[in-house]
């Protein structure tokens, strides 16, 4: 655990400074914290933990301080949610090295919504996890830029800079293709954080344009590979589903140094014990991502949600540092 | 102009209840302003109309009631985007069927800049206009659930049902293949609303992966547009950007029901001239984007913003006009 490259991290780079790459930091924090496990959360306001929705009614900070009385459903579901997204940090952290949320779980619930996602992140941040957002943004290079702003930059207005989500990776979509993501890197790049790119993800339809073959060689996917390696430092990593072990080792063939972010352990399919071949230039080569399988963890072994959320937590954590040396 | 048919998009299905569909909606609101014209908002905090910057210090109800003197530059910031995004509307409304607001350029201001979002969206539909999010998310079934919800439906919570933003329609990104694009669609159909897929983006980058031959034939966004043309109804369409014109035949003799929003008239380089295929179907078959090439007509053409814009406005919905019966 180390709070001073927490502080680091919220440099902004001014002439000569230098600031650390995220995967500088990135193997850091794996090392200190033996580590490879992310926390997954994608609160359903419908499947909270008990205690978040019992406290929803005490002011939190999310979205507005107006009392529970006359709060609307949005401002009382962003409350719940970041109770609930604190409850499983506190529960989990010491066994994880990162938290993942999910912006569209926030989203929906509006403004107040995103005041809980900015919440989540700070307090991820004072526990001394990483904070990978899965945003799965793309789009042209002026978008992007926005986008690479909301998320790990900041905007320059005539009232002031307004700071960003500052977490310190997003994941990202390359279907618009290498000027789409050039903002992105150029942005990460500067502030000393990172990107995930989507290569292969961990859903069934994957298949359906990820693993089409292209007329001169490959596939989609290692196409894609083909261009996180081009664009790639340390900082740029790509999103490689749990769920299809067997793209793995051909995967990292093409990428031999990029981060792999590995969603889709546990609810979706995922085996840890599959993940090997992720872990070829080290254990900070893959982050093994977990959200229903740690936080619904209750439902399954019984017990406290907070108990079993840690003991599933400590289960996978173990599993991953035993495959990599 | 048909105040009556916004009311019918507000209406939930339950049970027997028939819910117009995204596209007999869209085709009657183009008879009924004679335009096919799409005002794109793109607000740089940097680059607002004067106009807004010098009310932003007047309450307006984006992000925060607190007296100017005490309210964060992103609080300021998202009250002047919303003034702006308010006046290009009031400027242009008569000429444009339906806006569209870049989410990213919200998002970079936060909560605040969701609740400018929200008040956007809301003050188009007062003016008659439809709403397309330009959003482009794209995500696995769970989480395409929940963007669904964030953009066209509704979320369940212990507090109420949380309404969503209300739009009438959004971009989403296909690269995870079919199952991620199924929550959209289901969505989308049950309250009346519509999709538009991306297909062939406007930028340069689009050919790194888009334009690339697949080894059974076809190139990739041929195959998208297959995939458009299996979901279609006359509620899920197709981005197909107006800088590639050389592409709209083929895409079209592939989706030919399918909706064309045309983004990239103007400040890319796209011409309205050049478009004309995209409305082999009718005058509804295609919708035609301009973002800066309108808000910034000033900038080239001189005079008071409004005048410049509505001048503007009103060229490209005729030259669009023209192209089809």
């Amino acid at each position: 655990m180390t709070v001073a490259s927490t502080e680091v991290v919220n440099v902004i780079p001014e002439g000569e400074q230098r600031v650390a790459s995220f995967g500088d930091r990135l193997a850091e924090r794996v090392a200190a914290r033996e580590s490879q496990l992310v926390l997954g959360l994608d609160p359903d306001p419908s499947r909270l933990w008990p205690e978040a929705l019992h406290s929803a009614d005490a002011p939190s900070g999310a979205g507005s301080a107006s009392p529970a009385g006359t709060a609307s459903p949005a401002v009382l579901a962003a409350r719940a949610v970041a109770r609930h997204c604190a409850l499983v940090i506190e529960a989990t952290a010491e066994h994880c090295v990162a938290v993942k949320p999910q912006v569209a779980c926030f989203e929906r619930l509006g403004a107040p919504g995103w005041a809980a996602l900015a919440e989540t992140v700070a307090l991820a941040r004072e526990r001394g996890l990483l904070v990978i957002a899965d945003a799965k943004r793309g789009d042209v290079d002026v978008t992007a830029a926005a986008y690479a702003q909301a998320f790990l930059g900041e905007t320059s207005t005539p009232f002031g800079a307004v700071a960003g989500l500052g977490v310190d990776v997003m994941t990202v979509n390359p279907l618009l293709g290498g000027d789409s993501l050039m903002p992105f890197v150029t942005t990460a790049r500067a502030h000393g954080r990172g990107l995930f790119v989507l290569v292969r993800t961990s859903n069934p339809g994957a298949a359906d344009l990820q693993e089409r073959r292209l007329a001169d060689g490959g596939s989609v996917s290692e196409r894609l590979a083909d261009l996180v390696h081009q664009l790639g430092l340390s900082d740029v990593g790509a999103v490689v589903g749990a769920t299809a072990p067997d793209r793995l080792s051909s995967l990292r063939e093409r990428m031999p140094h990029a981060v792999f972010l590995l969603p889709g352990v546990g609810a979706q399919g995922g085996r840890v014990e599959d993940l090997a071949p992720a872990f070829a230039p080290g254990r900070a080569g893959g982050l093994v991502s977990a959200s229903r399988g740690i936080v619904a963890a209750h439902e399954h072994v019984g017990g406290a949600p907070a108990a079993a959320a840690a003991g599933e937590a400590a289960r996978l954590r173990a599993l991953a540092w035993r495959l990599a040396a």
